[in-house]
């Protein structure tokens, strides 16, 4: 008998017809993604615990088991969602591979964390025991609702990988408690960064629990009223609770708590049958991807605040495109993804993944990007190694920071990235994120199991081998990119043109059928909206899924990033994984400059000395060491 | 006998040979500098007093006094600074017009603060009494120097309009305390906010106590150590004391620190002969000028941290030039002025004073601009009367802040607006900034004295009319501003063009005779470096020194400011006191955009539907209610 959609190994499950892949349903081979992943095996999953280790931050959990609390608290308040994170990561992990090192790490890191619960199922080790404030009495900047949140994501990944156990019992006991402080009857808060209603609302799907959807559903519906009192600067924008979720036009505030919510408010509208809210959510995603969001699906526009923006406020040096809001942005389209079936939520996504996600950890896997700006114009010093980086600031690859969230929130999604590659419904399998590797899933009437061969998005050939397939007819669902003008799909016999939304072929097939689908991945010129300020008068080049971008070690002798544009009417042509274009320097005379640097007359262009330059993906840069680079180019 | 220059009513008195004007040697008539002073007089000097006594920023000296401490303690711990500058505003304004109310609110102001004052001369308000930090003990926040740094400067303000009193007692009490604690066998700390080094130095000069500036000295050179700890994530930079003063290039971190510090090394350097130091300051000024300034004279490219951005780092939208940063840019200029004579220095001063400094108060002196962006995309909303605005986002006027140095800073800097407006040197006179009124100064030999009759900037013409003249030889420098092509001057008989820089007129001048300077204001172009990349593709009109805006109230119905495109070819006509421009919309065919906002073809302009459309001075804009607007507009 088919597992339900609760007890596949998968993050997000509703109970709608169309779900995502099992992490056990796909196997990858050797590629983009896969060496992404084992890199997450083999150096982040440890180094992650050994900087939380080394910094105190898990001894805080035996300080209160030890009631030994009251002195120096090593780390931020919200220090214990790291930990939680990195459970998370590790069931992923054991769930997807049974690597022994992960189950006992992780059951390591439970049994800690269980014995610094509190009888009544509360648990936090920054509040509520000796030394400390009371607990709940800073719902603003306290993020206890916010731990437990993660903590609840982390028992999700482990019961629908090894079912019930001690993290679960853990995680049910403090969602009994959460449910118990702040039910319909009890306390009216919420916390000041979302998080616990999306940790409620699967945990509620993966134990078959309404009383946590429901509190889910309480927690979004409070939020939007003025409840939460400013903390200094920080205003209701900042906590979006100055606006109800369902009225919103745009996400706005700090980018990582409004896509949390927005994720969490997509859950409850699905489970409740909310049709309204989901519409809501689906609003904001779309103003927001066509007005406040980078081309590398990056979100958040502002270093202050950690902050979206204004419409058209998408300046590429101060860009903050967090890795964190670049995941939780691909956890809110992939939730309206599963809702809709929509392929713009899957092609926001790829984006995300190939320039958000993948940009961030280094390809040692032991430092990572925080901030991810699109304009660099210092080299950055490289950080030195065993130092905590206080600052998010982009241009350098940091091991730990002091608030760091990115390096643990990387290691759960990069654990689970077959989840997203594919969804299945009924008799149709819908392949969404390319990837060499090897997929079985069970749809009506048997199984389909295939083999996908491709350098993509190196190459755009993605290859279909056909190993098994049930005797029904089946759908075979490819997506074909926004940006693959002149795809086509062949099954050998007949050639198509495929458009960019789905290429379907449906009909009964057999084991040793071939489909082979090829997506035009030749570098191309992007213009941005001409609404967009920080990005006048300048094109940008991609390949495929990935931006590409120009860094200064690139350029020739005496060039610099500051002081040149590109020949926008030759295209661009393939080199290597990047390409090559025509770029010039650009200084016209500049004597008759003012101060400031203004001038009275129209600058003459000066004559153009066109040189090759290459470009590489901006997922790789400054893995060659600190430099100044830019995605966008001017062309005037 | 003539008053020496440290007696003078100026606020910055080296010993060179070179001086500001005395309070007292200009006289204003009606125009616009004349109006903006008058609006300080009859509103802001009031309206600041209203609000400290409101919020109990002044009772937190009577609670000192009181031995009443410990208490909730309104206001920031800087709170004292903004008292002293309102004292300093109040001695100004009473040395220049002799007012009563005035004078005895100030007088009952420093009652309340010297009951205060500890025995040993230690001023402050929030540290070192009963229920308080111990003094001292946060020099990176505590803001306990910068708050007597204020003090002396109202000191100066005091002992030069109206010799020793109360205050003056007071200020060198505390000065001294400081020298005892600070000095050079002292604890070898610094203040995390700049200021006190320009208040011992100038105090130095007007008391002639060589141990005040020998102690701002110590001050300057102790800076750029890293002995300031970090604030969270506000590292060494922020403060300035990454870099010693006489190594750094360029100013850096917070722009208020940056440029007071920069004024305390200027007066350091000029007073003990330090050609190296000044050279540094000039420098910073240059690399600053040329690369991180707004073209409305104001510096700070960041809301976060308030600070200095990277070079050619200018958007628009986000700049923040804190109307704070513009006195202090000033304050700056007008050292380098009187220490080197570079007319480049007042004409940096003439645009801060007319586009940051005349646009951040209301028409009715009673509400202010903070930040003063180049760019709103949304109409503000209205602050509510009475409210304090707890953000200093732009886009609104509001009558106090959360933090609220800038009103207090420029009632101060209005108030002693006439120091500025031109220089004595022997037997030359130099005017720097023009407006109508009446002037007399001593020269070598007597007396010239001369009236000024000009509606500049409105209009371009400027007579001088000499009233009375030494009988010897005198010089009469007339600043031509560096935008000013074509400019002319007449005696009545000869004609002759002037050259930006100084029309010159050295003779013997007699009573009756004239001159006449016309400036070109008509409205004119002003093109951005191409290296700015926020600005790329823009121009912006000005007129004299104005910078017009596009304000979105003014465009025809149904258009917006994110849509439209000026005509670069065709030259802006005078309207009023503003121009028009040719305007167009300019939404191209959007239909093949994607998500997010970018395409993968070449924006075709749409036909242009060219208008005339008023643009007004930046100065006024968001006058006649909250609107969106901009000052660079789209040419391509």
């Amino acid at each position: 008998m088919e597992a339900n959609a609760s007890t596949r190994p998968v993050p997000v499950a509703p109970a709608g017809a169309r779900r995502g892949l099992g992490l056990d349903e796909l196997r990858l081979h050797d590629g983009f993604w896969n060496r992404l992943q084992r890199r997450n095996t083999d150096a982040t999953l440890q180094h992650c615990l050994e900087w939380m280790e080394k910094l105190g931050w898990i001894a805080n959990f035996d300080r209160v088991a030890d009631e030994d609390t009251g002195g120096e608290r090593p780390g931020w308040q919200f220090s214990d969602s790291e930990i939680y994170k990195l459970i998370e990561a590790l069931a992923w992990e054991y769930g997807r591979t049974g690597d022994g090192w992960a189950n006992q790490t992780l059951e390591d890191l439970v049994d800690r964390i269980a014995a610094a619960q509190d009888e009544d199922g509360y648990l936090g080790t920054c509040y509520g025991h000796a030394g400390q404030a009371d607990r709940y009495s800073d719902l603003e900047s306290g993020h206890e609702l916010y731990c437990i949140g993660h903590l609840l994501q982390a028992a999700v990944a482990r019961v629908r990988t090894v079912g019930e156990d001690k993290l679960v019992e853990v995680a049910r006991r403090a969602a009994d408690h959460v449910c118990r402080k702040f039910g319909s009857e009890g306390r009216q808060g919420l916390c000041g960064h979302a998080e616990i209603e999306v940790g409620l609302a699967e945990l509620g799907r993966a134990l078959g629990e309404p009383r946590y959807t429901e509190q889910a559903r309480l927690f979004v519906e409070r939020r939007g009223h003025g409840r939460l009192k400013p903390i200094a600067l920080l205003d209701a924008t900042y906590f979006q609770d100055d606006q109800p979720v369902r009225e919103a036009e745009v996400w706005r505030g700090h980018a990582v708590r409004a896509l949390y919510l927005a994720a969490g408010a997509a859950d409850v509208a699905v489970d409740t049958g909310d049709g309204e809210l989901l519409d809501a959510v689906a609003r904001q995603w779309s103003r927001t991807v066509q007005r406040r969001t980078y081309l590398t699906g990056g979100m958040g526009s502002r270093h202050q605040d950690e902050g979206f923006g204004e419409d058209w406020e998408l300046p590429p040096d101060r860009a903050y495109c967090e890795t964190c809001a670049g995941i939780a942005s691909n956890m809110v389209s992939w939730r309206l993804y599963l809702a809709t079936g929509e392929v713009r939520y899957a092609d926001l996504m790829e984006r995300t993944f190939h320039n958000v996600i993948a940009t961030s950890p280094s390809e040692d896997g032991r430092t990572f990007f925080y901030a991810n700006p699109l304009h660099q114009r210092e080299a950055a010093a490289d950080v030195r190694p065993g130092e905590v980086n206080p600052r998010a600031e982009g241009g350098v690859r940091a091991p730990w920071f002091d608030v760091s969230c990115c390096p643990t929130n990387l290691a759960r999604t990069l654990a689970s990235w077959q989840a997203y590659a594919a969804s299945v419904e009924e008799k149709t399998v819908s392949l969404l994120q390319y990837a060499a590797g090897e997929l079985r899933v069970a749809v009506a009437g048997g199984h389909l199991a295939l083999r996908i061969d491709t350098a993509y998005p190196h190459e755009g050939t993605i290859r279909l081998h056909i190993i098994e397939a049930p005797g029904g007819e089946v759908g075979l669902r490819l997506r074909v990119p926004h940006w693959a003008d002149g795809a086509e799909l062949t099954d050998g016999t007949e050639t198509e043109r495929a458009q960019p939304g789905w290429a379907e072929v449906r009909r009964v097939f057999k084991a040793g059928d071939e489909l082979m689908l090829t997506l035009p991945v030749q570098p191309r010129l992007t213009w941005p909206d001409e609404r967009i300020d920080a990005q006048r008068g300048c094109v940008a080049v991609e390949r495929g899924p990935r931006v590409l971008c120009a860094e200064a070690i690139d350029l020739p002798d005496g060039w610099s990033l500051e002081d040149i544009r590109i020949d926008p009417d030759t295209e661009p042509r393939p080199e290597g994984d990047g390409a090559t274009v025509r770029l010039s320097p650009a200084p016209p005379e500049r004597t008759a400059h003012g101060h400031p640097p203004y001038r009275s007359t129209r600058p003459i262009p000066a004559e153009p000395d066109w040189r090759e330059v290459r470009l590489s993906p901006y997922h790789r840069w400054a893995q060659r060491g600190g430099t100044a680079m830019r995605v966008f180019l001017p062309a005037v």
